[in-house]
Order: C-alpha cells, then structure tokens, then sequence
C-alpha cells in the first residue's frame, strides 16, 4: 500500500517537471489520484508515464492557452491548445457552469485537447454548485461497430452527475463498451481467456482469446453481438464521437489520436480535425424545478433503488455507490499501486530528479 | 398490405374522435404512420387502441392546454396536460429548438405527459433547422437495475438525430435494454425461447423463458448481466428516469403509469410526481462551430464508418440507415400490418363509426 498524499505529490511534481504550472501540475494531480481512489486503477497514477510519454513526443503543450473560439448564451467550442485533458476538461466544465448560471445550461465542446482522465471528476465538479454535470470524450479506435472488421471507435464513456439532498450523489461513469480494455489487460496478464461477448478476432467472429484486439480484431460494443443489442452500444459509441469530435473540430473516429505513444495503433498520417475532443455540460436544476423538490425526489429515487428486493448475496448499488466503496476503504489503506506501475513511476523519479 | 394514405386517415379520425383537434389528431397519427413506416411496427397504429383505452379510463385529456411552468434562456419545464404524449412532445421539442435559436441550445423537461412513441420522430424534428435534436422517456417498469429482482425501471429510450449534408442524417432510437418488450412479446406469439442475457426469473436468474416477464422476472438493461456490462445499461436507464421523471417532476422508477391500463401492471396506487414524463433537447451547430463544416464532417463521417471493411454477408449500418430502408419499402408496398391488429382496428372502427 502506498500512500495517498505521498503520491499525490509524487505526481504533482512530475507534472511540474513536464513543465506544467503549479496549479495545472495540482489539479492533474488531483484527478489522477481520484482516480486511483475510487478504485478505477486503469485511469490513475498507472497513466503518469503515459503523458511524460505524450509529452516526449511532443504532442504535450504543458503551458497552454486554452482559447474559446466560438460561443452562444448555452454554448461555447474551445480549443485546448494541446494541454493536458485533465486540465482542459475542468476549464470546459467551469466555463459550462458558467454558461448554466446565466442561461440554465451550458455545453462545451473541446477540440485539440489531450486524454482527460476519469469523465466521473469532470461531471462531478457540476456538484459543487448543484447542478447536473455531463462529460463524455472519445478515445482511440478500439472498438469495433455492429458488423465492422476494422475499429472505428473508442471506448468512449459517458460520465453523468446528479445532486441529491441528504443521499450522496449519483455519479455515472461508464465506457460505451461492454468492458474497458483494462480488463483484457488483466487477464492477458493472467493468461486467462475472455468471456463471450467482450471482443470479436480478426474475421469478425466472437472469441474468447484476450489477445485479440492485438491480433487484429476489436472490443465489442455495449451489448456485445447484433441479437445482444450491440447495435445500441455502437450508436451509444458513436453520438460521444460526433458531439466529442465532429462538433468539436478535433478528430473523430478512426482518426482519433491514441492516448500515447503506446500500443498497438500509432497516430493516423492524414488527420481530420485537432487532436482529441470532449463533450461537457453542466444544467442548473432550478432551471426546471425548485432545487429542493428536486433534491428530495432524488434521495427518494436513490433511496427505493438502493433498497430494492435483491439477489441473494448482492444488492441494487446506486451509481457511485461503488467508488465511494473503495474511496473510503483506501483513505485509510493508501494505493494499492501495482508492481510494474511502482517501477515505472521509480523510472520517473530518477529521470525527473523527482523524490517518491 | 395496408394503404398508407388510408391508414393514416382512419388513425387520425379515430384521434379526431377521441376528441382531438384537427391538427392534434394529425400529428398524432403521423407519429404511429411513421413508426409504421420505419418498421417499427411496435410502435405504430399496433397502438391505437392502446390510446383508446387511455382514454376510456380517463387518463387521456384530449384537448390539453400545454403550459410552461418553468423556464431559463436555454431551458423550461412544461405540464402537458394529460395530452397525448405524441402531441405533448413535438410541442416540447419546438419550444427547445426556439431556445436553442436565441441561446444556443434548449432543453424542454416535460411532465403530466403519455406515452410520447417513437423517440426518433420528436428527435429528427430538429432537423428540419439543422439541428441536433434529442429525445428520450421513461415508461412503466419492465426492467430490473443490476442485481435487483424487481422491476424498476422502462425499456427508457434514447433517440438523437444529427445532420449531415449530401449524406442522409445520422439518427439513432433505441430502447436503453438488451431488447424492447415487443420482441419477446413475439417470441411469446410463436412459442420460442429467447437468448440468454434478454430477461431473468422471479429469482433473478437469466432465463430463456419468454414469459418470464409476465411472470415476476424483469428484462435486463442493455448489456445484460453483470459480468457483460448490465450496469452500464442499467446507468443508462436510470439518467433517462431521473431527466424524464425527477427533473421534470412527473413519476420516475417503479411509480411511471403504465402506457394504458392493459398489461401486467397497473397504476401505482401513490403517486410521486405528475403523469409520465419525457426530456427534449435542441443545439444549434452553429453554436458551435460553421455549419458547412460540421456537416461536411458528418458526410465523411458517415462515408467512413458505411463503407468500412465488413463481417462477410453482412455491412456496417448508420443509426437511421435502417429505417430508411423500410420506408423507402412501405411507401411502395403499403403496410404489412398483422391480422390482430387489423382486427383491432375494425373494432375501433365499428365503435367511432370511422370508416376503416
């Protein structure tokens, strides 16, 4: 176990080491290690040398000037300037705070922005101001549609935060596939098999071999096959890729840049638009009904869910219920970091004269 | 095969009898007429007498004064009035597409609604402005949470349409589930089983018996179970409830009317909120980026993914492409209605003493 507040500084300082200001180095920071806490161990520090990476090959801007360049009243497109995602998300959301407060709701679209993290920190900041916070971003192409052979999309999740009253919030986070890469990650690993329905090989047939997204074919959609309702995940996948990309200006699709050098898929020679793009909005509840009916209707709704007749041995969860399971558990405990995550981030600390 | 034109005249007298307006009663059977066309026959004149025996049990207000009961620049809540959910919600949408003018974008949440059909039809009004438009609604509990062995949720769908330019638009419409109600009601007609991952059993274990819903099982979320990625179908569901339903003030969860008094659950006996509920919203793309630009994008979008190397016999279909396929169909052929529904309507036809 290591350390919550070690770490965070770890990585703050890795990021100022990049170049990145002391504030933007913080809130990286921040959302890596929220990551980590709520126990979505893909997206946290295990990604630190991911950016250091992006930023080796020069696709980092560690000091940008994130611009609006287009705007309404609800609505505004900004170009992130090849920052950190995870410090573009958090201005895109304020800036549709912003827009909420004035207007009711506000939506912002980001083009040339970089991988932003864990959606579920964007959409949550929305909550400290009671409002409904939305984020969603695509990714690289790993994802296969109903009936493709070739990955058009990426794993591409939709993050939905919702205020309640004296129940905590309803947090959503959710990648439009019927599992993250992370898990094949882990059983190739383990050198265990999939189950049916999370990937297709290279001839568009269903497998269970974890190895095939590498070997030519493609994670399947929420859903799984066409009978399972595949087809919805794909459409699920593909509005975030349009509202993401093609609304933004950034790239869409097959052409959307991968997160880092890494992996199996390098960056598309031709490109469509600038660099990766998310989808942010923010609705103030007062712009529909009084907050207070609100709030307590929602601790109602939560309230009957969470206490619904159960399967033997589980129970319904309320989403968030989950990371504030692991947050709690590992406030006290620390980070349970992986292995071969502790080794690299070591690597980081020699290179970058960095004390872990 | 049914004549289109003529079906259409009768479903609208048959509104016009119920004591709609003209122009209420013409919209709403252009919703049903349009289901019919895209084939989705589940949702088309199939349900007149659905909507009838609304009425019959004094659920129905046929001439509803729609009122705006809340509203920002870029958002409102409107009552409908007990009106037909096929009325209540093209209003919805163009008074979001009217925001969405002045602010950018707009979002209507609706309350004291019914069952509104096809998503698809409210969304792809947005169209006729070169908007997006979006669409969705809860309905009666048909659907158990992930782990939950009772029903609380809809089949809640989602429908988003999108322009493009020498393309036809995209415009997804799908049922938040594994499957929509209406295709194990099929499989009940012919005495088949369903897949595992459709529904589970009045002890929450995946079944492949049809009727396991009519007899105390659930339909899963899409995804199915757990281990494929329910939980994320089950989110999914949940934000569509918690917009349709606790934003607006209508009902949500277990408490959602029924569409009308047939099936195997009734009225709640408490209510916790107004009549069903729906959530509409409009974005300028010009509030975001140029249009010409967008919608170019878009057609190279959609180009990409159509024409992308695909599982033999099969090809990858745009969210729309199907439905337009249909139509195109129908509007040649007439409509392939089913003898029970035909029966069905002569009914109502003898009862109005509309000629069918």
């Amino acid at each position: 176990m290591y350390p919550v507040e070690k770490t965070r500084k770890f990585t703050e300082n890795i990021f100022k080491a990049l170049g990145c200001t002391q504030k933007d180095a913080k809130l990286a920071a921040d959302v890596l290690i929220n990551a980590d806490l709520n126990g979505v161990d893909s997206h946290g520090v295990a990604r630190l040398p991911g950016y250091v990476r992006l930023s080796d090959h020069g696709r980092l801007n560690p000091r940008p000037e994130i611009k609006i360049i287009h705007e309404t009243p609800s609505t505004a497109t900004i170009d992130g300037d090849r920052g950190l995602g995870l410090v573009v998300a958090p201005f895109a959301m304020k800036l549709a705070m912003k827009k909420a407060k004035k207007a009711g709701s506000g939506w912002v679209a980001v083009q040339n922005s970089n991988h932003f993290g864990i959606g579920g920190y964007h959409a949550a900041i929305a909550l400290e101001s009671e409002m409904i916070g939305i984020a969603m971003t695509h990714s690289a192409p790993l994802v296969v549609p109903t009936y493709s052979k070739e990955k058009l999309l990426g794993t591409n999740p939709i993050a939905v935060a919702i205020p309640a009253d004296k129940q905590p919030a309803f947090l959503a986070d959710f990648a439009t596939t019927a599992v993250a890469y992370g898990k094949m990650e882990i059983l190739q690993r383990k050198g265990l098999d999939a189950p049916l329905g999370w990937v297709q090989d290279a001839h568009g047939k269903p497998t269970t071999n974890a190895n095939a997204v590498k070997e030519g074919g493609g994670l399947l959609p929420l859903g799984g096959d066409r009978e399972n309702g595949g087809h919805k995940g794909y459409s699920l996948g593909a509005i975030v890729d349009i509202f993401s990309g093609v609304l933004s200006g950034a790239n869409y699709g097959p052409w959307v840049p991968p997160f880092a050098t890494a992996g199996f898929h390098g960056v598309a020679a031709e490109q469509v638009g600038k660099g990766t793009g998310h989808f942010l909005g923010a609705m103030r509840i007062d712009a529909f009904r009084p907050k207070e009916d609100f709030k307590q209707n929602m601790d109602r709704w939560i309230e009957r869910f969470r206490n619904a007749d159960h399967i033997e041995g589980e129970h319904v969860q309320i989403p968030g219920d989950q990371e504030r399971y692991w947050r709690a558990e590992r406030l006290k405990t620390g980070l349970p970091l992986n292995e071969k995550v502790v080794e690299s981030l070591r690597e980081l600390s020699e290179r970058f004269r960095v004390k872990w």
